[in-house]
């Protein structure tokens, strides 16, 4: 068995990983898992062999790295190739290799499926699953992924946090999530919020057109209302021609799956700050990108979500095998949501194909109708991922 | 009683805001302590008699908001002018305030030495202290400062992170950490590392005049040994002629104490990203400005800063009415540090000039000779101030 991970690393991944290796390494002797192989940095890891054995890790070691963020294994953004995909048979059929696992979001699973296609075509009988992990939540597959519930609880800690801070010394604070193409992440800076003036006080999606005018507008009206004004931003945030602002501030570096590079640069707070002091004649106007640290920051995931990231590793292998037995080779674990007032995951197999290329948007009902707010459905939806925040009290 | 908040917020300002008040509150009769008003943003709340009744507040809210980050008060950033002194006072006396205690960095120190400067001037008998704070860790009456613990542990937690980040997908990640003149805070990036070849892998101060050359082939002989590469950067640094690159970078936007805004933007970060890419040709390159959150960011601050952020309280009002009675008004609380092998920290009363004004700089025992990386006495001297970090562990 091969297992490796993809793409952006999260807090919990490594949930993942620990939970598919604890299920295959206590799989039936029926399955045949002999080594189990953790592939570093991914695809690419695989093309030149490079493994870890991962039944040679301790426990109490492993145990250690499921509460670590990041990918421990080592990440890549690689599409592979047919002629990849052949020479990663080649290398597999030499070390028998009957079961690969990839852990990462909708890129991820279209390597998985790719991987599976070409392993049918070539008629080499690989157990190929994907294992859904993404920050940014927008997998049609799950009704929620591992790994938003730990990074929109540094968001909304990091709001509430910045919003004290902002009632402290006043004036207009920008704050630019992650989030692609879904604005998930940024929504969850509502879950911030606990008295009726808290922040943020606007919050802009990338599902919704963005118009500077109306911007500056909702700002001079949140400076009236509140005396201070925080926003929260997606960096995914498009205008009216479906053209990321980021993406036209920024240097227009792409992976091998078309994605620009948005993260890792202040340009659209900059740009966005610089407009508010220009046309809203505020003197007062800070803008932070919180960047990485939404994904990697330590000891503050969210243990729902740590929980069903190592269920969402078991499930991927524990569903295979069964499917396995049945003839099908392929598969991604789909996160549903139990009906009932008590929160609840539901695991259960589906195509991989749910999962691949292609992503989900937040969806309308939890967009609020002035566009630069989440409704009250939307913290419903996201307050059991996130669970309890750290209190604050202020006079 | 009167007790304000000012300048840069921090984890823990509201802690000695809790200690002061606790104290003032058990205060002998013979203080003659009536009233304790809080006034909401510093001086500017003190000329318009804005206040909150601290003894209505109950002790279940004082010690939870004790717990929490930036200046319940407000705060500002103002240099008071003997008209506002005057104007002060006029209220004061209306008042009937006998006591005022100043909660601040060295520019707040310096507004708490005007007013008592000005009071004694006008023969009005002002008890007048300052209560130190800052996450810059700048203070020069101070080992270390109430607030740089907490922001120090978010920085160095914030790299950990990162830098597993960074291993995962590789290149080189720029980190512009907080401190105007001082690089504390960015030094305590170094205390992240737990294995050899843990970053951060390179450390930039202010107070190592910087050079882009210089910086380009540190990063070159980074990559080369470590395949990667984490450089934790001062939001401070200056070349040879002593301007910050930031400021050069930045709004140019000035407080009234003069200091040249450099938060809040991700300019320099991006301008240095942009030069790494040019000059060493490294493809992926990434910065993140880590910004408010580093004085912000709740649940996490260093309960030995917490602790000594309330002693620092307490100290001040009990010191000022011990030495109110033998007839000297004004001073500051000195913070040093026990000598043996425990740490602990000693507090005791120091002339407000002390801590006024003037700054300190990161000494020359802490700093690397590479002059990109810090010494083992900053490890030793910090450590017990930040705590153990969250454990993370990897392959």
């Amino acid at each position: 068995m091969v297992i490796a991970q993809s793409g952006g690393p999260s807090m919990v991944i490594n949930a993942s990983l620990f939970g598919a290796v604890k299920a295959a390494a206590s799989a039936s002797a029926s399955a045949c898992i002999g080594k189990i192989l953790g592939a570093r940095h991914g695809i690419a890891g695989i093309l030149k062999d490079d493994y870890i054995d991962l039944r040679k890790v301790s426990g109490e070691k492993f145990k250690a790295i499921a509460q670590t963020p990041s990918s421990a294994l080592g990440s890549c953004r690689l599409k592979p190739s047919p002629e990849d995909c052949r020479e990663i048979f080649r290398r597999f059929k030499k070390l028998d290799v009957g079961y690969f696992y990839y852990i990462g979001g909708n890129d991820s699973a279209d390597a998985a499926r790719i991987v599976a296609e070409e392993a049918a075509k070539e008629g080499y009988p690989l157990v190929c699953w994907h294992i859904p992990k993404t920050i940014d939540n927008d997998l049609r597959s799950c009704d929620h992924t591992p790994g938003f519930g730990s990074a929109a609880r540094f968001v909304a800690s990091a709001v509430r946090g910045d919003d004290l801070d902002n009632r402290a010394l006043g004036g207009v604070k920008i704050d630019i999530i992650m989030g692609r193409d879904a604005g998930f992440l940024t929504a969850a800076s509502a879950l911030a919020r606990v008295r009726p003036d808290d922040g943020p006080h606007l919050v802009y999606l990338p599902e919704v057109p963005f118009s500077e005018e109306k911007f500056v507008r909702d700002i001079k009206a949140a400076m009236k209302k509140y005396g201070r004004c925080v926003c929260a931003v997606s960096e995914g945030i498009r205008g009216r021609d479906g053209v990321p602002i980021g993406a036209k501030l920024g240097s227009g570096e792409k992976d091998s799956h078309g994605n620009v590079q948005m993260s890792g640069t202040g340009a659209l707070g900059d740009a966005l700050a610089s407009l508010v002091k220009a046309k809203a004649g505020i003197k007062r106007v800070r803008a932070d990108t919180f960047g990485y640290l939404q994904r990697s920051f330590p000891g503050i995931a969210s243990e729902v979500d740590r929980k069903e990231a190592v269920k969402a590793g078991e499930t991927a292998v524990k569903a295979s095998l069964a499917s396995a037995r049945k003839g099908v080779l392929t598969g991604t674990v789909g996160i549903g949501r139990a009906k009932g007032a008590k929160y609840a995951a539901v695991f259960e197999p589906r195509p991989i194909t749910d999962a691949a290329k292609y992503t989900r948007s937040v969806p309308k009902e939890f967009i609020a109708r002035n566009g630069c707010d989440v409704t009250d459905a939307f913290i419903r939806y996201a307050k059991p991922l996130v669970g309890e925040l750290p209190r604050c009290e202020t006079f």
